[in-house]
């Protein structure tokens, strides 16, 4: 059992009616406001209005960059950053997805460098420093309200890349789950699968950790496996969004990993598919983890998806391993391809093998990726061809 | 459900050789240190010395109080405040389990007032600056470590009461499991009690609230039953002191609770119990829990005990749900009493009836404990005849 460091000092405040403290939580930081958001889902939904009025109320001054990108780009980053060093803001206030929020920590800490900032990903340009960040989250998926790392896209490389970095942090985050009725069922699906992908990702690992916290994430699963399917169908279920939602926090944040060190594998075997096909990161990972889960059962690695069987699905556990191990896949295929309705292979979203060679070599870019097994080139590109 | 604000900035040190981390952590806050710390065996384990080489390496000007007792005493609050005072403290040190925790917090706030510090029990005196707290723990049990409250004792009066008070939250926290290697199986089954307690408290409630906080509480007390029972057979068994010490804070720290608002029951009573007969808090507790549960269960309140029997202990769901219910009530019994091998009535502990008209009132000083079910002095001196 390793040792490890929690600090998660994100404010949160959880539910409705709270945007009345978004006001006296901007000012501790200053006075001139970068509002950063989409494409304007938040302006039909009333909550750009709602927000124009408090930071107006509290006598801030407002800037805005909007049309940030599902998949955020760079160019979204960079054009951020230039207004942050003309404009001397003080503060950035990111309103939607995950993709506002991570675009937004990248503009912060941008802010305090002369480099383009493609290279916090490229070059691994340090990030010392980074303007405040609140967040207001319309979106059930990331996690990005609460931890310290975003994914940018690159689409003159191909590329989409992910970063931490410590000042990243949110300072303060809105989570009001009325806020995400209006998420399509579909949305709310892929929401809920990359929800799922990052619990799976620390839960599938063979080193020993904190039981508490595999009690945690079995957890946490339950609960997207309860909710999800209910948001979609009532979309205005506030139990639905509010498990949803802070659950999409605590997913990621840091805290279900404990002390255990491993390297993600679905995040970045996914990351290459919607680089180059611009599909919902969701939807990708949806498509990939079972088959992942598939690819790695094995005499060594099926005590994992016993647990996970047992306690998850409530799988009977005088089963033999294997068969609880392959009825938790069959569950877990259920759950994204039958529950939220998600499709099931690459070939009906119109992607075929020909750049699974390119993509499995990017995916590991380091020879190998030391995740729950460790992966290469050759065991990527077969988990992709199982996805077709 | 209720709307809430999570804001649980402590940042922890978790596992052994952590302690390197300390001069820099509180060289942070200034140079004059006061060291807090019990009885002593903080000297015996080695961690003093550690303590004392890190504080001097670092540069650090140290001050030191000793002596603090469990059931900590007001008269300890004063003499840490006039050190603070005298010396111009920066920042507290406190070494050790609960006890001395929550006095060092009285000591904190208390520096920043004129008026005695057991104002801030009886006449409600704020408490709106605190000088920063640093931990090192060394008993799992009261979650001190990471949340804002503690609890202390006035013997003039017979009385033990309870002060939250958001700046005395500790800054740092050092979690080390190795130094839980000497509690005594029966002060670990004590601190485990307690840590059962926190949870129950918060678990048994009729308001609906996250179900994803729900999963959480019963992995929580699935860890302390695992777990307790192993630290006290075998006290060097890293893992069972981690997952204890990792729960100790979790089931206290304000995350469980989520927006459902409720008094507590146990504790409050029980604090009568050890005001007056000084006996380890968690023993009380122990006896207390299972009554409680037995005296407040009806058809109103079965569903609650229904969810707990069978998530928490497994209890075939197909049975009739007052039967899981007083199953349920058997099996915590069962972990009280046989797997933690406490005293199971008060008569064991020479605490007979004599003094339950008035703890009973004391308990309810406001004519009724708004808790699970609301109790008056009538149900509560009821509960402490059925601990005889």
């Amino acid at each position: 059992m390793n040792s490890f460091v929690y600090d998660i000092p994100t404010k949160v405040y959880f539910g409705e009616n709270q945007l009345g403290n978004l006001g006296k939580e901007l000012k501790k930081f200053g006075s001139k406001v970068l509002l950063t958001y989409g494409g304007g889902s938040i302006k039909k939904i009333g909550l750009y209005d709602k927000v124009v009025k408090e930071i107006k109320e509290a006598g801030l001054e407002l800037f805005e960059l909007s049309g940030i990108e599902p998949n955020p780009r760079i160019d979204s980053v960079r054009e951020g950053i230039a207004i942050c060093k003309k404009e001397k803001i003080d503060v950035l206030l990111a309103v939607g997805g995950g993709s506002t929020i991570d675009a937004t920590k990248f503009m912060a800490a941008g802010a305090f460098v002369e480099h383009d900032p493609w290279d916090f990903f490229v070059n691994d340009a340090p990030i010392t420093q980074a303007l405040p960040i609140v967040s207001i989250l319309t979106l059930s998926a990331t996690g990005s309200e609460m931890d310290t790392g975003g994914v940018i896209s690159n689409p003159e490389t191909q590329d989409k890349l992910g970063r931490q970095g410590r000042p990243m942090l949110p300072a303060v985050s809105f989570l009001d789950p009325t806020t995400t009725y209006t998420v399509s069922p579909y949305q709310t699906a892929c929401g809920s699968s990359d929800i799922m992908s990052h619990i799976l990702e620390v839960y599938f690992n063979l080193n020993q950790d904190l039981y508490m916290l595999d009690c945690f994430m079995e957890g946490l699963m339950k609960t997207v496996i309860k909710y999800a399917p209910i948001a979609m169908k009532n979309p205005t279920n506030y139990e639905a969004r509010a498990n949803l939602m802070w659950a999409s926090s605590w997913a990621i944040n840091g805290f279900i990993r404990g002390g255990k060190q491993q390297a993600w594998s679905c995040h970045p075997i996914e990351h290459e598919i919607s680089a180059i096909y611009d599909i919902t990161h969701g939807l990708g990972l949806a498509i990939l983890t079972p088959r992942w889960m598939e690819y790695c059962l094995n005499e060594k690695t099926v005590s994992k998806y016993v647990q996970f069987g047992i306690n998850v699905f409530g799988i009977n556990s005088t089963l033999p391993p294997m068969e609880i191990a392959k009825e938790s896949i069959e569950r877990l295929n259920d759950f994204f391809f039958n529950q939220l309705e998600l499709k099931s292979t690459f070939t009906e979203l119109n992607i075929d093998d020909s750049n699974f060679e390119l993509m499995a070599k990017k995916a590991c870019d380091e020879g190998v990726i030391e995740g729950f097994i460790p992966l290469n080139e050759s065991d990527i590109k077969k988990i992709y061809e199982m996805c077709l």
